[in-house]
């Protein structure tokens, strides 16, 4: 069993209102000093088998086609 | 000017509908040997200053008190 972690970001300059409201209702808290923030998902995924290599073929490949939109958004796969 | 991710999950046990739904879509794609997959959230944040240690207890007040809910999910801070 491979556990693997693959964190979606949007790529520099797509807006991001969920991550503008972050920063709003941050500083409404009383959170000084805050600059930009962004929001992003993580997925946890576990695969059978034990070939990290073929693993991290498959995740690009679902990550490609389910788990990102890659015209707005960057992935990053990281395999334990 | 420090930047710093937070990760938020969903506790062990916490029934996760979104990443059932990620696990059924993968299936229907084709992906086999696909095992349990979980959703969460990642936050990128600035902060003004240079102090990691006071980024990093401050960043703490901000998943209390709105990032995370912590009756059902955990956070995770890591500071650059």
């Amino acid at each position: 069993m491979i556990k693997a972690r693959v964190t979606v970001t949007l790529k520099n300059g797509v807006l991001d209102p969920q991550g503008k409201a972050i920063e709003g209702a941050l500083g409404a808290l009383g959170f000084d000093g805050v600059g930009h923030v962004r929001q992003g998902k993580v997925f946890d995924v576990e695969l059978e088998g034990a070939d990290k290599a073929k693993a991290e073929s498959e995740l690009k490949a679902m990550c490609e086609k389910l788990l990102a939109n890659t015209v707005i958004e960057n992935y990053n796969i990281s395999v334990d």
